[in-house]
């Protein structure tokens, strides 16, 4: 019997990469897609076709924040651009509270109750927007939390990416088969990136630092 | 300004507690429920009834967990039940994978978007279903994980009633005017209270030792 797991999949360069790593380390893998109120649902359209393109199954969870606090989930804030190439400093508008919390507990569940090993997450911690929730430190606290809080004890969080250049996480991808083409990273999720927001930029600097057409979408 | 916090609200004894104790340490509370498919159902209202009676006010967040894996929220599968008065050991069939984890994960996101400081539940590692998220070491590692994982920081998960017996929770309560009679512990959810799941069990011993009607509900 295959090993089993649980990978986070927004749709994005980082999950999308995640995925098809952890199924090329042997997992059988299940995807857990949120519907939580994104502004840039189209999101989830991708993390559908990246699913489908690995041959994986995938369960949707929807929820509702409705207490808001980020320009990520209401639409009455702006989200924050720049026009330099470079993102600023600190945690920005975009930032969700409790969200990865949130999905990593909804995976924790789903782990426990298949009799998964591992709970999978494109977190990444060199290029990108300042999250706390996406450093190291959070996710071994986190697997302490694990370890005390379930019956199963055994699973863990892995984050394979989580100090990886993006162009980096780009290049692994491409040889694992990533159809980055599916993928979808602008926060405004209008019907083409904006090309200014924290995640464009860092697309962006991904696929320029390879030499790649910076505007594969 | 008085300090805001989040309580987490079942409806039983044990949050209902916790709820009028944060009162009393003068927090501004709102109260979360939530409806995660629970076969006693009921317990939504009488956590309502208990926000109503506290003056507090409410959410109630509505998850579904597709995945089961317990007999809390399975009704294919059998609540077990004891004749001898005591509750067997072990981790027993109503434990829910990562119910805990997530509900905590929601509290976190409500109290930073508010700018609350704590939230408090009613977790109890005496007089319980031995479920491995109702004791202290997981609680101490999920501070860890706030303190990583949030812009915030300073939100701290308080568990007032954690080492107290069952018979003292409900002594503090009528102090504090829990009424009592709102509230609802029995896990079958039936019209009246099956008196042979843990959690009646649970619930009979603190009225008992108290020498108060065990049937108040």
């Amino acid at each position: 019997m295959p090993k089993k797991c649980v990978v986070l999949l927004s749709g994005g360069i980082d999950s999308s990469t995640t995925l098809f790593y952890a199924k090329s380390r042997g997992f059988s893998c299940k995807a857990l897609i949120f519907d939580y109120g994104q502004r840039h649902k189209r999101e989830i359209h991708s993390a559908i076709a990246i699913a489908k393109a690995a041959n994986v199954p995938y369960r949707i969870i929807k929820i509702k924040l409705p207490w808001k606090g980020s320009s990520l989930i209401d639409s009455s804030s702006k989200i924050p651009v720049t026009r330099s190439g470079h993102i600023g400093k600190g945690i920005p508008s975009t930032y969700v509270p409790g969200r990865n919390t949130i999905f990593i507990s909804f995976a924790i569940s789903y782990a426990e109750a298949i009799g998964a090993e591992a709970v999978f997450i494109g977190a990444n911690a060199i290029d990108y927007s300042g999250y706390p929730d996406c450093r190291p430190s959070y996710y071994k606290a986190f697997n302490k939390v694990i370890k005390e809080g379930t019956k199963a004890k055994n699973i863990t969080i892995k984050t394979p990416l989580i100090k990886t250049k993006k162009s980096d996480i780009i290049k692994l991808g491409l040889k694992l088969g990533v159809p980055y083409n599916l993928t979808w990273s602008c926060y405004k999720g209008g019907s083409r990136p904006c090309g200014v927001c924290d995640s464009c930029i860092i697309r962006q600097k991904g696929f320029r630092n390879l030499r790649l057409n910076v505007a594969v979408h």
